[in-house]
Formats: C-alpha cells, sequence, structure tokens
C-alpha cells in the first residue's frame, strides 16, 4: 500500500489508472472497526481504494477537540492495508488549505438541525472538505457510516445538488460488544464513562421495539420515551434528542408514515457521543446526483 | 452540432470519450462575438467543446432583468456550431434545479466587492452554477470571457480552493468597433444610449494612456480621473468606479506594483453595463488548482 500526502502526487499516482473502478474513503484517521468496515465494502466493489486521513480543521468549532483528536498514521497505515486500501492519502493542513479557505460549501436547512445547531459551521467545513476529496480523488464511490447519518444526508444532498459524479454510500454502523457505535472519539471516555455510555444504543434500541410493537406512534412520544431513560443517567447530559423525517429531518408527525430517524447527542464527561437508528431499519443507502 | 437538453443524456454522450481533451463554455446563450471568441479557442485547444446555454435564476436579483434576458437558441445553436462547438447543452430551470438550490458554492472577500456589492447573491449564484457545470460535463479546461473580470477572479478562486480538475482559461474583452465591450444586454440599448455607451472604453483607454505616461500614480488618482469624465455623460448613472488589486481585488494605493483592475459599471437608462481593464494589459490567463 501507497502513502501519499502531496496531492499533486495523488493524482500522477491516480491518472493511469483512470478506467479502474475509483472508491474513497474519507476520515479523519485513528481507524476503528466502522471505518474498517467502510474500506472492506469499498474494496469489494472498486478495483483501486484510497483512504483519505485528514484532521479537518475547518468542521471543529472553537473549543472542540481539534488539538486533543487521537492520530496515529503508522497504525492507520497498517490496518487499512489489511482491510484493502490500495492508498492511504494523509495532507497536512497547507496542503489543503494553502491559502485559507476563502470557498465554502454551504447546505440549507438540513444543517441547521442535530449537530448542526450545536455545531454551527461543522456541516459547511465538512462539505467543503468532502468537496475537495472529491475534486482530488474524483472517485466513482464514496463511502461513510450511517453513525454520521446527518453528515450522510449533507452529502448526499451536496451530490444531488451540485451534480457530482460521484456514488454516496452508506453502511451499518458498527457497534462494540455492548452497543456501543464505534468512534474515535470513544478513547476519551474513563472506565466508567466507557460503561455509562452503552445507555445510548441500549434506549434506542428499547424504541426501537416499542415502535414496532405499535407502542410509539408519534415522533413527541418517541422523543420523551428516549429522554425520559437517558435523563435518569447520572452523568450524562442531554446535547439533543429528536425524531425526524429522514434524509430530509423535517419535523415529524406519525411515525408510521417514511423513512424517520431517532438521534441523540449527550456529553459523558468531557466527551461527546453520537448515535441514532432509522426507522424502519435499513441497511444503508446509494444515492447518485441527477 | 449536436443539441441536449438532459444532463443523463449529456453524460451518456460524453463517456465514451473521455480521453479526449473537453472544452466547456459557459454562456447564458443570446451569443456575440465576445462568447464566440472563447468557442474559437476551445476548439483550438480542445478535442472536443461543450457549449452551455443556461439563463441562470440563481444570480439574478429581484428586480433584475431575469424575464427579459434576451433568448435565441436556434441563432445560438447555429452560431456556436459555426464557431466549432459539438454540443449545445440547453438544460432548462427544472433540469438544473429540480429540487431548488439547498446548496450552494460561497467565496467570501472577492465577492464583496464591485459587482458582489451592487448584486449580492450574484457570485454565490455563478459559482453554484458553475460547480454544476463542472460536475456534469467534466471539462479539462473552461474558458470565461476577461469582460467580466470579478466572475473570472471568483471561478479561479474556487477551482484553487475546491480543487477542481479543471484549468480555468481567460481570454481578451471582444469590443464593437467604438470600444463597446460585447454584452448579451447591449441589445436593450436605445439608439441614443448605445452611442453614449462607448464613453465607458473610451475613458478606461484614456486612464490607461494616463497610467502608462506617468500621470496617474495612484489608485485614487485613477478612480478620481474616470468617475469625473463619467459624470459628465448625460443619463449616465455611475454604479461603481474602482481601482483594486487584480485578481485579489484588494484595495491599493500605488499602481507601480503589480496587476491592477480599473473596473466601472454604470446604468444607461434601464440597462445596467460593466467595463474593466487590467493594468499593466495583458491577453487573458490560466489557471489551475493544486
Amino acid at each position: 500500500m501507497q502513502k501519499i500526502e502531496r496531492i499533486a502526487q495523488l493524482r500522477d499516482f491516480l491518472r493511469p489508472h483512470r478506467e479502474r473502478r475509483l472508491g474513497l474513503v474519507p476520515t479523519m484517521g485513528y481507524l476503528h472497526e466502522g471505518h474498517l468496515s467502510l474500506i472492506r465494502q469499498a474494496a469489494k466493489e472498486c478495483e483501486q481504494v484510497v483512504v483519505s486521513v485528514f484532521v479537518n480543521p475547518l468542521q471543529f468549532g472553537p473549543g472542540e477537540d481539534l488539538d486533543r483528536y487521537p492520530r496515529d498514521l503508522e497504525r492507520d497505515q497498517k490496518l487499512a492495508g489489511e482491510a484493502g486500501a490500495d492508498i492511504l492519502f494523509t495532507p497536512g493542513v497547507g496542503e489543503m488549505y494553502p491559502n485559507g479557505a476563502k470557498t465554502t460549501v454551504r447546505i440549507t436547512g438540513l444543517t441547521d438541525r442535530l449537530c448542526g445547531a450545536s455545531r454551527p459551521g461543522h456541516f459547511d467545513g465538512v462539505a467543503t472538505v468532502v468537496s475537495k476529496l472529491f475534486h482530488i480523488v474524483e472517485p466513482d464511490r464514496a463511502y461513510f457510516g450511517q453513525k454520521d447519518a446527518q453528515q450522510v444526508a449533507v452529502i448526499q444532498q451536496m451530490v444531488q445538488d451540485l451534480n457530482f459524479p460521484v456514488e454516496v454510500v452508506s453502511c451499518p454502523t458498527v457497534r462494540e460488544a455492548d452497543g456501543l457505535a464505534m468512534s474515535s472519539r470513544n478513547v476519551y471516555l474513563s472506565p466508567e464513562e466507557r460503561k455509562q455510555a452503552a445507555i445510548l444504543y441500549k434506549t434506542l434500541r428499547e424504541a426501537t421495539r416499542e415502535r414496532e410493537a405499535g407502542r410509539l406512534c408519534r415522533a413527541a412520544e418517541a422523543v420523551q420515551f428516549i429522554r425520559e431513560r437517558l435523563e435518569k443517567a447520572e452523568g450524562l447530559l442531554i446535547d439533543y434528542v429528536e425524531v425526524l423525517s429522514y434524509p430530509e429531518l423535517e419535523p415529524l408527525d406519525r411515525l408510521d408514515g417514511d423513512r424517520s430517524i431517532a438521534a441523540v447527542a449527550v456529553r459523558l464527561g468531557s466527551t461527546r457521543l453520537i448515535d441514532n437508528v432509522i426507522w424502519p431499519q435499513e441497511e444503508g443507502t446509494r444515492c447518485t446526483s441527477p
């Protein structure tokens, strides 16, 4: 596997192989089983796989964890290679933003809610860096984890609105044995917090069962059901609990119609955790632009 | 020459020819000699040339001339074909914005000044539609007229910031015999206004001569020189007269340093006209992304 830091070098490397189906897995590194499942899926479907590792300053707000975000490029390279990646693209900030960032890609509506409300500018940063990576790598397909469900919705919207010639593939959330969604940020958790963190998915699963049994019919009831259970967990601070249409992320009354998402964000100590379930349950999606 | 209205059809048509060098000339139609010079340049440099004709609602403000913007697709098709175009791409608004426009591309700084100040949102609309056209056509080179100098600067900035794999080529302004810059909007002018309109370039040329003779050394002097002459023209309303660095469009003191632009926008009756000169004079530019 090749590790490449420079944009021009990556382009030179990829140019002779334009006829091969190319998959991109954009990451911020510190790879875990969630990322590896995306890389494996890309390797299954594509003839060449680029994994990018870039901790994108544009998507971090002031006071967030940009500086302490965990990094281990050597380990990433080994794991990505084993999972089937051909190239690890690891540009520095100066390579990605040599003259700052005068140009931003902004998606309205979708980005006002959930994490967009808690993290203003976050999704502009995501959309902008993903646009750059799409232009640098020119993949046929790009792979994202459904754990960041709002990110998937935002990227799909961007790809459709701007006619990116890229198929966006979202893959199911990968979880620890106790249900905690895999995240690079899980390393921030103390042993005590780590134990508590399982309550997020446990609660979402309970809500899913209640909905399937016909005992949760309205979005507001589902929000209340989840909120009541999370509020009982000691040391856990709720950022949001929302049940919205998916992928539109519009307010919703009844739950028996189209797809919906139950999404939560909490703080455990200094760590922010998010999780979600899609109703009815699904195994990832595919989306291309018109 | 092929006329294509649908995005999917254009993609199907271009797909087998990906190895050919592809040129794109984005226009709003009602082609004149300025557009045709771009098409001829593209045909000289590229193996295949797409000319897009799309009057983009996103780049018109309220009360602007979207509804009366001149259109004549049949004539456009004939002229573009004669100039060397292979495909005329003429999507409708429903094809380009089937679900509105939730995603916009925004360039800060550059777009606050000149036409960006007079036409808020205009350059967001331009950047967004050019992004879409770049993704739909996937050209190797795209051609723009230097008459819209700020547009060229904005597109070059966008291409660099977002790493579009497209070379932006700007070509010199094409002028009528009396110096008036070619523009689709010139048809709005009454015979009397048409005569008066020549004063724009006449004044810019006088300022250029003064500067070259060493009698205009500062930006503020050049602005005053141009403004005084335009203010004497009856029925002409100045929107702006500015002398800035180019392509950065930053305020400037002395004129003997790097490239600068003298740019004017005026109203003659109900018609808005713009023109500019670059100092020292130049014959268009080329710009690729990192």
